[in-house]
């Protein structure tokens, strides 16, 4: 062990273990997590060679095998509860995306969702067993987030009672699927229904893409692999292009939506039904956020408590570069950010559970805000945490551009999630969408509750409308005045967008112009609305803690938290007259005691994330500290080191050296 | 061509040829230019594969062939001087870092600055002839940017006349050089002199690594590869560790510092003749900032232009995704930024230029200014290029992370600039040293010229103290206004920033620790500082361009550039009373009209870079628009593609559906 990160343990205030039960969501949970992981790691069919010295091909080979033994032992192992067959996946690949993701992701739960007793008894099983291995084709070359443009086509042809399945344009080629290169041999596909001369708007068709026996292509299926991308090396995201292909009647989901055999189509009975899933996924990558964001801050903080750098006072020993107030500056509001959107992730968890309780009742009421909401905070935090990686990974110096950091890694397999699941500015403009609506339900005097409810007319009129004509009340030392300004930053900035479109109008563009000349606005009110989310929510959350040592350390890092982003958008707060300029100033001041204060307790912060070895598999973030010898021994394995001389060498120097 | 981005093109208000010019720095540095590529597209030896498809060991075999191949055709062309030579470089490696980098760029390079006559004759040759090839050892797994903590010894032994190098410790073992993995067969290593039983601090020395016939290393030389990263896949970065290495006593440089026969060290006459090659790498980055800016905004502004998505008005045809606000506000502002990076890269060269000239006439005055400048700058632009990429990568929607985008690779060949040549945020504290000196010359009465003039005592009594005691005086649609107001906040922010420290010591901290507790508004006040140099450098450009057409297009960009970094930074403009509330509306409002402004020019900007098809390799930045047909002819090259049936479904898919 590194004497260095020992002694950064020994000054902790806090219990660890107490804080890693918090983030799991009880001993329990901290116990079988710990249990599965150690069942994947002590595993020797899940043992392979480093990745990084892999070829694209040979990476999504393992990755293959290493899904296709992962069925084996959920089912060996008798491990069917869905929390638990994730974090056994994730153990099984790391964290990655793997070729059998949409399988187990998308295409069996629609087909639980969507598909009628009849056609459940047709796929379900085999599915099941894997002799169906399918994936979901929504996106299309020419079309992502904006569903309605989706272009390929499903014809029915009453004469033989099937679907003739196209890809009219290029655009409309299905593109970035994953598991559809290589692996799938079905897919669920989205295409517009054509029945009886009309279009009746999207609908899932199962279709049938390879030979059972041969996995060759089907006539008239040109599948393929779309090529190497920004990570996702073990993910054959593929292309689809359909060409006449015919398939049953029964093959389009029919638990809703229906088509009879002469053509005749059959609304499903509520639109919203399929929402659930969305908004489901949606409120995972809010926790993903939070768990991309605790694996880079162990890394850089491990490394940082370990790396000695410079000097800050002549003469003396190079200090732990954890001690420049820049560094600290770097990583202990992403640490705070961290834990914030773990939290968040853990409340939206819990939110969709009661929702979907509602929802099986036939209640819908809450669906529209968990929707804006999930939508929003997927876009806030994907931002923050994509960057916030790269910060750890730049904090890192230069050892962060190792792949053994496995900093790059990190961000490649989290930054999809900026576009993926809803590109991310939509995200924000829905958002901003329901916070206009409901801004305008308040001021015609409706009353909103929930998580707007400080759109109310009332609370808004109690709000400043200047620096100069109020006295300022924020407490920059006290979290909950800190949430309260916040409140009011997202009710003064979606009061100004409403107010942009309102002017737009008056220069008598069209509704929808307005819209997309205050879309700049709308952004802006959607991500203080996010904001004030988060921080009310990590508030919330140290109501729940009673450890004192527990709750003293995230109190400190949920204020920090505020007030770094206080900082951040210094001029919000400043126009709107919620801080005054002397407070400003006490909040940097106060950033800095905070950063000093949290110093002891980072490394202990990190630890209580509780990242085995096995599965940061990062030679900067080891928990033992001992860097350098390992990242020595993992340069000695690169495959360019295989032979002395690189055959390039022969083959260009030596002659050229002849040669001049 | 796609009619779309013709329309483009026939919109544009100036003569794109005209800026062409003005961005090359002349009409004939525009043709030699295109000449040059020219020669290098048109070359049947430099066709190769789409590295995209290959793996590590083939790029690095494909660079190293290209790399040769190239050396003979400059001598061949006789193209000698370094920017031409630079160009084709970069023609032939499309911009990425090549395994001979080190050796053209630093190992030739050191030798004539450093090296005495006598070392020259025996060396130089046999180097311009490849019988050489060396790298620049430096960094240590342990010692990156802090200098004077590197490691490796050289201890002169004066029985034999050698210097007996070692790698000590782990720590010590060379780290990162390029091309020392696998192609080099010499370097210069810095190492810690040892003479006379005292050390003398680093020297420069030239170690064989590699036999000249066999290429395998020498006896007690460990060297290979330090594996993959975050990119640079083509360059052989290596390790390096010395045992007992002997090398005669004329392998150390010495044109300046000298050891003699006996072991006597000669000190060199100054200390700041190694300071030039710093200063010229630092300053070119900068331009490469710009760079890599205006390629990420050629792709993300031509695709923006073709790519149709969701919609404005309900009913209407999908519009060009330029059309929305968002995508405006993203893109536009980077364009901008682009295009003052340029500039401040042309102006960069001049100075440095200029002031080489002063030097090797024994003036060394502005050296410290340019010294500050180069760090801070290169730093200041490094960073937000970097994040401007990944912006214009994921403005890209999914097909941003597709490699046929080209912008992964744009930004993984970028973003080691933020780490090398000297950490970023150390650089900044380097500009801030600059500053704060600067600031206490003047608060002492002293009275500075250049670009801190601003910091004299006189400009700082006429300085704003708060909103309330002085009118404000920024005009926001008054380029230099704003100038002004920038060169105030950068004043006012140097001014916070020495109070810091002066609190500091007042708690009777020491000098460093005062230091260290202030780095985050250090770093700040340098950031402002460089701000302002930007703004006020592109203010200057514009005062060279002639032309009304293009006079009318920069101004609106550099207006653009400047609004947008005060809003961004509004916080710090009301914080120092240098805007009000009601003017920080007016930029915003502003803002919207610039964009709208821009946006009949912006293909017609990007076109004005004049990347060819060949340089940009982007399938989503292709001239002609036609992205979709060229993205699928693209995807089924890939490897995986190679099979209609990959190998893992026979070698574990197939197996799997039958045990279960």
């Amino acid at each position: 062990m590194n004497p260095d990160i020992t002694r950064e343990r020994e000054n902790a205030t806090f219990d660890v273990e107490k804080l890693t039960h918090i983030l799991d969501g009880g001993i329990e949970k901290t116990k079988r997590r710990r249990e599965i992981e150690s069942l994947v790691i002590s595993d020797p069919d899940f043992q392979s060679e480093d990745l990084n010295f892999l070829s694209r091909s040979e990476r999504y080979d393992a990755a293959v095998k290493k899904s296709a033994q992962m069925i084996l032992k959920l089912r060996e192992y008798g491990i069917s509860d869905p929390e638990e067959i994730y974090c056994y996946k994730s153990c099984v690949h790391r964290g990655r995306s793997e070729p059998l993701d949409l399988h187990l992701g998308m295409f069996l739960p629609t087909l639980l969702n969507q598909a009628s007793p009849e056609q459940m008894e047709t796929f379900f099983i085999p599915a099941w067993n894997l002799e169906i291995i399918g994936t979901y084709a929504q996106t299309e070359m020419g079309h992502g987030t904006h569903l309605r443009g989706l272009e390929t086509t499903a014809t029915y042809d009453p004469a033989t009672q099937e679907f003739v399945m196209n890809s009219p344009t290029i655009t409309s080629i299905k593109w970035w699927p994953g598991g559809l290169g290589k692996t799938s041999n079905y897919a669920i596909v989205l295409a517009q229904l054509h029945t009886q001369g009309k279009c009746h708007g999207l609908q899932a068709f199962i279709v049938p893409l390879r030979s059972m026996n041969t996995h060759i292509p089907l006539p008239g299926v040109v599948v393929g692999d779309i090529g190497p991308k920004f990570g996702f090396d073990e993910v054959d995201n593929g292309y689809l292009k359909l060409e006449n292909v015919r398939i049953p009647r029964d093959h389009m989901l029919m638990k809703y939506a229906k088509v009879e055999a002469d053509g005749t189509y059959v609304k499903p009975p509520s639109a919203k039904l399929t929402y659930g899933t969305m908004v489901f996924i949606r409120s995972m990558i809010v926790g993903e956020a939070g768990h991309a964001l605790a694996k880079s801050c162990t890394i850089a903080i491990r490394y940082s408590s370990v790396r000695h750098q410079s000097e800050i006072r002549p003469g003396e020993a190079e200090p732990q570069i954890m001690d420049y107030q820049t560094q600290q500056y770097k990583l202990f509001p992403l640490l705070a950010t961290a834990y914030a959107y773990k939290f968040v992730g853990q409340y939206m968890n819990q939110v969709y559970h009661r929702i979907t309780g509602d929802i099986s009742q036939g209640d819908f009421s809450e669906l529209p805000e968990l929707h804006a909401l999930s939508a929003g905070l997927k876009a806030f935090t994907t931002w923050t945490a994509s960057a916030g990686i790269e910060v750890c990974r730049m904090a890192c110096g230069g050892h962060g551009y190792s792949r053994c950091s496995a900093l790059p890694d990190i961000y490649v397999t989290f930054v999809p999630t900026c576009t993926y699941e809803g590109e991310n500015t939509v995200m924000m403009l829905q958002t901003a969408r329901f916070l206009i609506k409901s801004y305008r339900q308040a001021s015609a005097g409706h009353q909103l509750s929930g998580i707007v409810s400080y759109l109310n007319e009332s609370e808004r009129r109690l709000q400043p409308q200047s620096v100069s004509s109020r006295p300022t009340v924020v407490n920059v030392n006290d979290l909950a005045s800190l949430v309260e300004a916040y409140k009011l930053r997202a009710a003064k900035l979606v009061e100004m967008a409403a107010k942009s479109i309102q002017q737009e109008l008056q220069k008598r563009v069209s509704q929808e112009d307005a819209w997309n000349n205050s879309a700049i606005d709308l952004v802006r009110a959607s991500d203080a609305h996010c904001h004030y989310v988060v921080v009310k929510l990590f508030a919330a959350k140290l109501g729940e803690i009673g450890d004192t040592g527990l709750h003293s350390v995230l109190s400190t890092l949920a204020l920090l938290y505020a007030l770094q982003g206080i900082q951040q958008h210094s001029g919000d707060f400043l126009q709107t007259g919620l801080l005054s300029v002397p407070q400003l100033s006490q909040v940097s001041q106060r950033l800095k005691e905070l950063l000093a204060q949290l110093r002891p307790n980072a490394v202990a912060l990190v630890d209580a994330f509780d990242y085995r070895d096995e599965m940061l598999n990062s030679v900067l973030g080891r928990y033992d500290g001992n860097v350098y010898e390992h990242m020595f021994e993992w340069a000695r394995r690169s495959p360019l080191n295989k032979t002395e001389v690189h055959e390039s060498y022969h083959k260009y120097l030596k002659p050229l050296q002849a040669n001049l």
